[in-house]
């Protein structure tokens, strides 16, 4: 009698003791683990369809395998915070099996990126390290503003959002929040993502004001509300692509705001952000991801005025392999005990 | 019958609203306004002999007239916050004139700098600008370690200190103090610096550990407590001269901490620094001060790995003028009263 299986497409290596500590927790399940980069399609073929029909749990970066290949599976676990990238698939569209996602992972690493970057460009400090390449001891007199007093406007306000507002908190900045639904109730404030590191914001009592709903008019309240920086981190769905184009960035441009996007690059319009620039309307930006990704070495984008670009790593960290393994470990317990799991992705929302 | 006199020579522009408030604040001061730069020693010849006998207050950078120019002075206010370029003048040395320090007006930007490059270095964000320089959009597979749980221990927990440690507990940061004076009770470890903007750490209470003493062994003691990164805050003197040197990196080589310097540059000997960088026995370093300063062009230091070296900007923001003056203007009330200034620099700490 054969186990049941536990396949492991995993983009990062996975430790021996860590697959010691899960063989030794769950001992009615066999594991097998494939090593696979990134977005490797392929990496479904290499597990045979035998093992794919005994296969109850899947961890995955996105390659899945077709509906039919899987009877058994009860539930995805993905290594992102994001679904954006398998809402096509048919395991996901055409099933009821449970997908998880990796938010709270990737949190506290992302959040040092957007402080260090929104701070790294107001500091002049990517032309400092330019000068510094040339032996260039020089001071650049262009004003350099301090946040103390200034407002951050969080549009998602998830697990990576209130890890930044907390960080915000503590430089002085009066944190603004935008969340999709209204949040009224302290109850509603609290965050759903599980395993946090006692960071973040998890009771919701860091911002200043809430801002929420679907329509034109209230995002622009929230962008109008004196915002210095918008920080981007609400997730890629048929609602928030194009979410920031032309007329948001007016809005922004009363008070010459910054702008981070650590999110997914569709949710701007990019060419209205090169135009936003250009012109100076908005005083910069800070993209960890762009539309397209791998940004077009003609771009535009690549020499606007005041802008720091990184290709999609700020997720990157040597602790994030173990964040998120943590999860899914969590959730296979849960799924053995017959309990809720954590960081399951809503069908309707798509995060 | 002419009014007592308040010299100003100011690095920076006084707005007409603030000369206005002063003159109905102080109506018995005549204020005298000489807009100078930074390390102007022919300032003092603007103001006429005749002014200076009268004069009872003196707010500047660093230029000091002779004791016997000015009879009726009663306090000095330095716009910096460290008074070690003025130790050696006469009007310091052979009088017991009140000086005063801007200490407090710099922190929250200092803070900005020093949390924005310990992360940019780590997180590779220098490289990454190169690249984008080049359009290339490459993702570098050099590891990035996560600050969370991490320990940045404070070498001088002054007031800047404090505003790191803030920002640090909220990255996730375990923060060790480190103090020229054991601070064992709640009360010693309140901050003394004035006028802060609900920032730092005015209680002393977030610092899991604290060290202190003038001893190499304390000192080491320190240094080995498992730090992941060493923020030199401490003020230049005699004492701390050379503080750092080869075996302190020797200690510090043990978890190949990382290294920040804002306060001054020969706090660190430079050749040691340059050689534990070379070597990769510490992970890297952020220095806004060298030694010397400007930092010649054939240095070694300027492509040290891993390092960023900006030329002593970490306390510019539009924001600091009008925080200094705020000092002044507060010890200028305080003067009137007859009530005790703030920041006054120790005479035998000399800061």
């Amino acid at each position: 009698m054969s186990k049941q299986k536990v396949v492991i497409l995993s983009p990062f290596p996975i430790s021996e003791e860590a697959r010691e500590r899960w063989r030794r927790k769950f001992p009615n399940f066999d594991f097998i683990f494939h090593l696979k980069t990134w977005g490797e399609p392929r990496a479904v073929e290499t597990v045979p369809d035998e093992d794919w029909k005994k296969t109850v749990a899947l961890f995955t970066p996105s390659a899945l395998p077709a509906p039919e290949q899987v009877p058994k599976l009860q539930f995805v676990q993905l290594s992102s915070a994001g679904a954006n990238m398998i809402i096509n698939h048919p395991l996901y569209k055409d099933t009821n099996i449970t997908f998880t996602s990796a938010k709270g992972a990737y949190d506290p690493q992302i959040a040092e990126w957007a402080v260090s970057t929104f701070i790294g460009v107001r500091h002049h400090l990517y032309r400092y390290h330019e000068q510094q390449k040339q032996r260039l001891w020089n001071r650049i007199l262009d004003p350099v503003p301090s946040s103390v007093g200034q407002t951050v406007g969080i549009l998602g306000y998830g697990s990576i959002g209130r890890q930044v507002a907390r960080v915000s908190q503590a430089l002085g900045i009066k944190v603004h929040a935008y969340t999709l639904h209204p949040k009224n109730t302290p109850e509603s404030r609290r965050s759903e993502s599980g395993l946090a590191d006692n960071l973040g914001d998890p009771e919701g009592t860091i911002p200043e004001k809430w801002y929420s709903g679907t329509t034109k008019e209230e995002l622009h309240e929230f962008l109008g509300s004196d915002l210095d920086w918008l920080l981007i981190s609400v997730p890629l769905t048929a609602k928030t692509k194009h979410l920031i184009a032309r007329e948001e960035l007016q809005v922004l441009s009363k008070k010459r705001a910054f702008i981070s996007n650590i999110a997914r690059g569709p949710i701007v319009q990019t060419d209205d952000l090169v135009e936003a620039l250009e012109n100076g309307s908005i005083a910069g930006a800070a993209l960890d991801v762009t539309d397209p990704e791998p940004l077009p070495k003609e771009h535009p984008l690549w020499n606007a005025p005041n802008t720091i670009i990184t290709p999609h790593i700020s997720a990157f960290s040597t602790a994030a392999p173990d964040r998120v393994l943590r999860i899914f470990e969590y959730n296979l317990e849960q799924l053995v005990a017959g309990k809720k799991l954590i960081n399951i992705i809503d069908r309707k929302e798509n995060y």
